[in-house]
């Protein structure tokens, strides 16, 4: 029925001629939104998609990475990969999983924890000064007690709407980077081996709790960190490289100036004392932060990076990686809306329609707002 | 070419029989738009267009209207017809016209506005009374001169962007209402017969000058007017029945409440002091204003109205006009541009991005006043 | 120190009486502002502080009332305790409380869904029906089962960001309504006795799930009730008195025209054989839905309703309700940020600000997006 | 008696103690905004404005440049000298002069328009191309005859809402930028001296009808033309220097990339046959267009520039531009009426609220034009 009328109104106006060039671009256009999911890869449309975005990386596991200090401690492996089964069997909705840290574990944090703050108030920037001030007030952190990533979690999605998800160790870019576009951080919950409490050649809950979470607690990071995740979901794997490059040298290990003075962001230099002392140092190379170039610049995981990228200031970074970010082409609008958690692809007028509607009603509170205000 | 690619196109979505639907759908739209000029009524898309809208309805002149206070008076309808001639001849960018006004066309106005300026103060709501006094202020409001109308529309200009433009008589609702879609008000320039001061069958410079002008020096009004001209255009010819027979309860009209007392807003009252008296005493009908039910009253231009509306306040009256008109259906949306002057059809999503795009713009302008006004 | 800068600039504004109107409009709202906590009544700001909203009403319990048909079996109302003892402990962030029914309670929920199911396709809205559906195919809906909240909580989230709370019974109209500003529903977990599968006395499972639920599955009815519970926030006893009235004869009891014939949304109506079928008979007053006269009609909840309001259709209820809710007087404005789900109360400017931004943000996707759609 | 009440309000507030903070700020932004006028240089508020802005750089003119082929031909310095008088006299809402131009005056004209027309295919970009052809199909270009500015003046407001205003000579960057921000372009009307056709010491009419107007046709460079002007308002000088700096090396000598190849869009070089040639040949230095190293680069006035800069497309010429502009430091907010035509200072959030509820309108009307092409 629905194909013998638009059979007869594609011939009639065929033959008017009249607007076939019309036509042409309409059907062109349906017919790249119908091969689409063809062209572009897999991404996650839903916040509990996230169960599948579960890739790892384990060359830098206690199991298969020598130079790990834990490599040669069946201990620590056993316990490393007892954490890790609370991460793979989490499904999304589960309560976080509760970790009983043993004396040793809190011992091993104790010394991260004392060890960094010491020199923070010099080296780290003030957005992350004052997420470490609140955390400690309102979040039990301190010295004595390892956080627990679900009450780190509540306190965050009362903050700027991020929750914590619990990681079994180094995820796939793509992976990681995607869970960022739902407001969710993917959190390993083991801790590094006690031998080495400065360094960890993966991620830990030191390098989470104390290079991360701050940083999260602030409401413009914690936008900008969505929006690096938003462009990651369905791009190519050379951009989703490049993405992943410029968020190990603005988020892992950025730098940016505040009242005149270098001050690091980077949660990779807030977790690790040397690579902090190191990067605000005289040694390393800086270089000014341009998205363009910063992401093809080569990096290290393994030692110090020779060279750093300085923002002129915190605000810098953001915007440029924000502009950055939306310059990555792909063949469909996305929008994510945090009611549902779900990613909406923006393919029909209906679509864009009804979030124009809601930006109504969103105009409608801030023009009564600014009447308040005003007295108007 | 196109047209052979849009062949094989169609037919490979028709065999896949898979989104058919969507291709009727575009395609009935396509129609649709296609079709539009045949099912609406003409109207001016810029602003030199309205050198069309100039149907003039003849039966209150004084050369047909027995009852006309100047039927018999041969030099009257001679210097009427003059003044109209200029009107006649006026075209879109031409200066607009001066009138010498003879001593007793002086007098005629003085006692007009000796009479009527003596009862506004308690009469005419508060948007009427300070656009008057900004009138007599800045534009050479006085009972001594009848101001000119380019005077006046520079003025108008630069306070809402209101402009005149002359007009021979009484205009056709369909062509008048047009017009304000373009913030221009139609404008009569000659005056009313000496004998009868106090009132004239047909619109006049004492009308226009008095009754109109004031209002339209407020912005809200003027938006508002606007709104009501975008409405008719292409409408139906009931519903340029229905708005116009609204215009007359309204900006004709008008009464609302101000600080518990009742108001006159309407043009037609406040340029007649003897429809006014007896608007505001206590022998005619008041009823609600609203706009479903006002629309089909029946109305009165001969005597005083035997029923006027009453508004909560001038911005319900607004309000409910503005709700009311955008409920007329037609099958095509339009926006003004103020730029251009023109109406703009918005067919495609080419259309709708581009003033989104402006948007964002202005959004911008907003974001960094608020930021200032609020030390952010 | 900030108290002599003040008083510095305060002398001097005031020594140079030039803009004394300005400061004393900005002091008059600075003391509004400070003084707002004394006349507003306290109101969730967080998600969290649901856990406070929890006054019932106990006048319609079993252990209370009666004419409750479990009034006198002891074992029904020791069940129907124990259910309700779940939902007292319950804090947000638990997992929602899982009810093992007895086959004695799944007859009763086979009998009430039979029955009304029978008279759905004749009686129910269009919207309601399409959320019936999807219950069933994706949620496990049908008579065999009563569903757990926790599915019926994450389906809901999923489509149109709605939760549901366990809650022990009737709750007072401040605290309902106040959860669905948070898109929080409050939902009963117990079931009706089985000697009266028609009706219930007091909202049980059977009303929740099969009244309420598949309307909320509707992203405008979603928005909708959300915006009744925003209206509520801080709202004086009488409005709240006001709003709770006409909750009552919506959302419990509304009527719709749809293709010209008369349809229940209400919930009330979709969980009662007896009332559904009496409410769309021709026995029942209707009368057209308002909101300022349905706002103060007296009603009825222990019998039939005597009068129904009816409106022109579903989208029409809910402008209505939208229109009035945003006249509800108070001295503050706010807004929901469904990401950290929080009230923000907009009192500075700081704050538009931010929104502003985010709308830009907003507004940059969906400029994308047309020009995808257009191939502008 | 408003200062009786502030000094009460100021004395309570400051008495409590508790928010003097917030008093503090506001008396200081208050006194900011108060004291402004002093701290910016003057700008145009209104159209009519632009009356004053008309400060002359001289040194080109043939009266005083002894290098202008001009400077020993009385006749021709008479004749230039009563074209300049028109423009002289002018104020706004003049008509536009109109000039007789004599068969001397056309055959230069005839000489500059064929030479010039017969590269611009190959040299001139598609905007331009484009905007050439609607003038000479629609607005009477062509080789015989010297486009009149009113003509010209009333094709561009129905296009772009750009007009003109006649100008004597070569205007100071202040006044001229000034006026773009109100759409206005501020053009001689004289021509260049007939023994050098091909080129002008100063801008005449042929630079201003070739290189100029084609690209005012163009909505997205009328746009980005206004922005600049917008830019400029108020700005230091030193500002006003960079923004003429950069508007030399796009408007009037700007290059850019189209389909691969370098193309010119700047006036400067569309209306001198040599400069454009010379400036597409190999000879020339190229530099990437960066808005902030672009506006300290040194200019040349008197001969070929040994530089120009280009843009990876048109589009990234204007949103360089457009990102430039919104850096530029001012004290205060302005927005564009385009109703009134006057510049609007952001001041206070009752004029926020204002634009916010007119954006809430136009979202309405794109809201339902988006319906009816979605079918929605």
């Amino acid at each position: 029925m629905v194909l013998d009328r638009t059979v007869f109104f594609t011939k009639a106006a065929l033959e008017n001629h009249l607007f076939t060039d019309t036509i042409f671009k309409t059907l062109k256009h349906v017919f790249k939104i119908f091969s689409f999911p063809a062209l572009v890869p897999w991404f996650p449309r839903k916040i509990s998609d996230l169960d599948k975005c579960n890739h790892l990386i384990t060359k830098y596991d206690p199991d298969l990475d020598q130079d790990h200090p834990g490599f040669s401690d069946p201990e620590y492996r056993k316990r490393r990969a007892q954490i890790s089964e609370l991460a793979f069997n989490f499904k999304h909705g589960d309560p976080l999983p509760y970790v009983e840290y043993t004396p040793e574990e809190v011992a091993t944090w104790r010394e991260v924890y004392r060890t960094l703050t010491a020199i923070y108030s010099s080296h780290a920037c003030r957005q992350f000064l004052e997420g470490l001030q609140q955390l400690e007030r309102e979040c039990g952190y301190g010295e004595d007690k390892i956080p627990q990533l679900r009450d780190v979690s509540a306190f965050l999605k009362d903050r700027t709407g991020f929750q914590l998800r619990p990681v079994a160790g180094l995820l796939s870019a793509r992976d990681f980077l995607a869970s960022l576009a739902f407001r969710v951080f993917q959190c390993t919950q083991y801790i590094r081996h006690s031998s080495a409490p400065m360094h960890s050649p993966e991620p830990d809950c030191c390098h989470e709790l104390l290079g991360h979470i701050p940083m999260l607690t602030d409401r413009e990071f914690a936008q900008f960190s969505q929006e690096i995740g938003l462009a990651s979901l369905g791009a190519s794997d050379e951009d989703i490289e490049k993405l992943s490059t410029l968020y190990w040298f603005t988020v892992e290990f950025g730098l940016c100036k505040q009242n005149g003075a270098v001050k690091a962001y980077g949660a990779g230099l807030l977790s690790s004392y040397g690579e902090l002392l190191y990067a605000l140092s005289n040694e390393p190379e800086y270089k000014p932060f341009n998205p363009v170039e910063t992401a093809v610049q080569p990096y290290q995981d393994q030692t110090f990076q020779p060279v750093y990228f300085v923002s002129q200031s915190f605000e810098d970074a953001k915007n440029k990686m924000r502009q950055y970010s939306s310059t990555i082409q792909k063949p469909f609008s996305i929008r994510y809306d945090p009611y549902t958690c779900c990613i909406e692809v923006l393919d029909n007028p209906c679509k864009i329609q009804n979030v124009l509607g809601q930006m109504r009603e969103e105009l409608k509170i801030l023009h009564s707002a600014l009447e308040r205000l005003g007295q108007c």
